[in-house]
């Protein structure tokens, strides 16, 4: 057990996560709302990011960087540790949306990869912002980070006590709520049109919830031909922020 | 370094890849075109799973199919190791493709978890196959099959030495050929028809290679905006292939 314990020491923690890779750690420096507190560079990587003056960088080689992160993470040359961003709030956000917007809620989509590609996918069809259940949702870490590929810093990210509450503030601000299921007779494109709307997803297997389908205005689906299932949740999110995009 | 060797230990080898997970196995046992070596399951998952009289189970706990499979790898109770499946034939690929057939060409993607996820999306959406070049794609391994969700059991798989030579015989064939890339004016849309149509996607970061551009017919972009550079490429793959699919 004491080996198993050995391999698995401090990679960061909830409350100081470590970020890595060259887009994710340029977009954290480049974000004034992100608190650096340490950071460690190759001597290569540190001729080419931008550290502010006033964080500490300490030189190592590529093995050190690999001590610093989980097993095989692709650090390329960079590591930082920070404090978590303040969360977005849901007013905050409802208030100041344009009158075409698109919102992205996550029912219980809790694998970090799959949170992290979803926020660039937001981010790159120009979401608002993405809305999740505190409970059942990841941390701030450094895959998420990473495979948000710089987006976690751009992206507002709500983290609700409870989501069908969420979801009612969110049709009160006049957002056609859609949940996004298999079993739907709708196809998405025929929900869609050029108002406020909030894409409502689910876990992968389990899906949407039944609390929250009832939050839904409307129940829709990709057109899919029945060699599969399911889409992964971060390719079903990524189609779906397409084609509201160009609803 | 011992130790390292020992957290190694075989979980499969390219010739003999072992698949996990419900859907991956399902579709394998599924296919008649696989070759099932050996199994293992827990009572349970053995209780569900329709195992062919041939393939010899052996009843294994939870933490003993956790020792045949790569760390974390959620196995859900059951792993087979099986043969690779024979490569498909672009020849035949092509010679047996409808008159509205969309093809997915990847250039040197190699993260096992995103082609897994690409097999998966163009299995949803439809499509006749993916292309890959042979030395630049990751034989089949239980990443890919997992991430494929059954996928890659269904999903004709060419593998080609070259893939100017290859996109050159798909264009004989009446296909299309469009390059994504971001750096494209075209938006996807617009390049898009009813007609035969080839998906070029390039590596992330890499994007498509200079001889494997000069190969395509139109060069296009999905409509993003500048918050990010790129999407992760499944997300891409999956967007494509639906926009693709609804043309």
């Amino acid at each position: 057990m004491s080996r198993r314990k050995k391999s698995h020491q401090s990679h960061g923690t909830p409350n100081r996560p470590r970020l890595w890779g060259k887009h994710a750690v340029s977009a954290a420096l480049d974000n004034p709302d992100r608190k650096v507190l340490r950071a460690w560079a190759t001597r290569e990587a540190a001729g080419f990011m931008q550290f502010p003056k006033d964080v500490a960088v300490t030189l190592a080689d590529v093995a050190d960087l690999g001590r610093l992160v989980p097993h095989d993470a692709p650090h390329q040359g960079v590591v930082i540790e920070v404090e978590p961003l303040e969360d977005a709030w849901l007013d905050d956000l409802l208030n100041t949306a344009p009158d075409k917007a698109i919102l992205l809620v996550l029912d219980q989509v809790t694998d970090p990869h799959n949170v992290g590609a979803i926020l660039r996918s937001a981010a790159a069809f120009g979401a608002i912002g993405i809305v999740t259940q505190d409970r059942h949702s990841p941390p701030e870490s450094g895959v998420i980070a990473k495979a948000a590929s710089g987006a976690l810093e751009r992206m507002p990210w709500v983290r609700v006590v409870n989501l069908a509450r969420a979801l009612e503030e969110i049709a009160e601000a006049g957002f056609w709520r859609i949940g996004l299921t298999g079993d739907a007779e709708m196809d998405l494109k025929d929900a869609l049109g050029p108002q406020r709307v909030a894409l409502v997803l689910g876990a992968e297997g389990a899906g949407l919830r039944p609390n929250t389908r009832e939050h839904c205005d409307a129940l829709a689906r990709l057109p899919m031909t029945d060699a599969v299932e399911s889409l992964n949740v971060s390719n079903a999110a990524a189609v779906a922020l397409y084609a509201a995009s160009i609803a």
